[in-house]
């Protein structure tokens, strides 16, 4: 085992501290990642705070983690020492079932193994995620970051990135499109730059005035408040695909009314029901569809940082200190945030010093 | 104005007795139907009870109408006096907007006629349906009844058939995917046929252990208890598709358990609530989708009739006389009806006299 520092949660109510730590040794097919950024995604906080029920502690959260390859095991044949490399919510899966043989290893059959708070498919072992000087990570789910990309901006790629392309992919957005996304923050940022690079006309629907200059900048040709109900009646029949990323429950029906026959809703952000519940007669008039989307398989994020490379897209991102991490969760859950907080793990070594 | 006799209703809460009204005089596009049979749905009884609120009075239901053509309109091309003609749940549309010109005119953007409770696009005048003697429909809307489909048993097809055959060519069913069809009755059964005759293996979830061998009978491979957790649990992650029949509200969730990774969850019958509410999370954790679907358009309507010819598919009914009706609809409320009454029209005449 080789010693590791970062930072984590003892429990649900307790704040992020430094805990040293420990990864594995590096398996053949291992490959060992000095962390230089981590993002900090709304699941981390999630996580922390068990709002799923399901976390485990002492919890390091992250999974939006860029760096540097440090070492790698002896049958490594991808990588090498120095390259720029990601890590994005899942560092396993059984690599065995069908939708692992599709490369779709975030529906794995067996459960794909998360980046942390999760056992380790082999040793059983904690998942420890990016909040930390390294990670231990299979080769097979290691992503390249092209070299165009600055690294903390494109960390937040790694989840908020694919998860607003993979969708976006799937339900075949193309020029000529109209797409609504929902919500303006991490996911939805990067849902209207995916949109707009992939030539559909976008529209922002949000509740807050504030935010139509900001959507306009992204490439936005329009922005709705969905709280005006007369400009939400005016769009109805309107948009091709909606990509909702608000991550609690909330009223569907308003944004079904603006699709277009055979319009699909896209869900991503609600793990919760969909309360209120939707109408049937709002999906059997006109034929529309909701679809949820997690997150994307592994080739696809790879194509999609290739895609970022190509058309010169990052995350918006405030860098942060480790220190600053829960000051920086309490403004995330605020919304106060564009888009997304990057910890710069250079200031890793701060703590440690002071820890 | 020609004289026409049917049954109607005259407020929400009446029984249905004979009434004396008027059809239009023939158009030029026009084609006069004398009808032999006329199926019951369950939105008849919807309508002229007036739960959806939006019903007019005197109300005459029927919308699976089937007869011999009594007179055509000096334009009319495609029907000629003593065809075998059907009429479903629409009777005119646009015929200008983006849906009808694709042939979807039950997604007209400025809203189909209704066969029944609505107003003629040209004339203002109510629509009476087809608990009559005859009907008076623009010749587009009228379809060509196969010879060799018997003309009572294929009056259902008109809208129990044609709800549930287009969504399964929608979503594209095909030999080797897995069916599952929610609900055995009137559309239900039709659903059976349809996936069983498109190659699929199609299951049934009921609540009602009487109904397995009906549903082997109908072609069903295998039948699950809605109400048996452990079969449920024992079916998660299936289905290609799940056809749900069900016209009340009620819980989704366990059903999109047993979809397979991008399965596809069909409503046609629930206008209300999805309630309980939809899990976020079921639809996320596999990339799957809620869809609904109405009727069919008239082409499609049409292939779906020869369909039937081809493959000797008609309703499975309980041929009942005009007099019968309100004992019909009450039986129907109960799902006490294998699997359709049919109106012999036939028996209108004695009613006449009796009035």
């Amino acid at each position: 085992m080789t010693p590791s520092f970062g930072f984590a949660c003892t429990d649900a109510s307790a704040p992020m501290k430094p805990w040293s730590f420990e990864r594995r040794d590096l398996r053949d097919d291992d490959v060992r990642i000095e962390i230089t950024h981590c993002g900090v995604c709304h699941s981390d906080i999630h996580q922390a705070r068990n709002d799923w029920g399901w976390a485990t502690y002492p919890l390091v959260p992250g999974h939006e983690i860029v760096g540097r390859v440090a070492e790698v095991g002896s049958k490594v044949s991808s990588f090498k020492v120095g390259d720029k490399v990601g890590v994005g919510c899942m560092v396993d899966s059984c690599q065995d079932c069908p939708s692992c043989a599709e490369g779709l290893e975030q529906y794995c059959e067996k459960g794909m193994t998360q980046t942390y708070a999760d056992k380790d498919k082999r040793d059983g072992l904690p998942t420890y995620g990016g909040y930390s000087d390294q990670i231990v990570v299979t080769e097979k789910f290691v992503l390249r970051m092209p070299d165009k990309l600055d690294l903390a901006a494109a960390a937040p790629l790694l989840c908020a990135g694919i998860t607003t392309y993979s969708p976006l992919k799937h339900v075949g957005l193309a020029k000529g499109h109209k797409l609504a996304v929902v919500g303006l923050g991490g996911l939805g940022h990067m849902a209207i730059k995916f949109g707009v690079a992939m030539g559909a006309e976008v529209t922002l629907f949000t509740r807050s005035k504030s935010k139509e200059a900001e959507a306009r900048a992204l490439g936005c040709t329009d922005v709705i408040y969905s709280t005006d109900e007369a400009a939400m009646q005016a769009a109805a029949g309107r948009f091709d695909f909606i990509l909702d990323t608000v991550p609690v429950p909330h009223d569907l029906n308003p944004y079904v009314a603006t699709l277009k026959r055979d319009g699909t809703h896209i869900i991503v952000g609600v793990i919760g029901p969909l309360d209120p519940p939707l109408s049937g007669a709002n999906l059997i008039i006109g034929r529309k569809s909701v679809i949820g989307s997690l997150i994307g398989g592994i080739a696809e994020t790879q194509e999609m940082l290739d895609f970022c490379a190509e058309h010169g897209i990052t995350c918006d991102i405030e860098m942060i200190k480790m220190a600053d991490i829960n000051e920086a969760f309490d403004r995330t859950v605020k919304g106060d945030v564009h888009y997304r907080f990057v910890i710069d793990m250079a200031s890793l070594a701060e703590t440690k010093q002071a820890a």
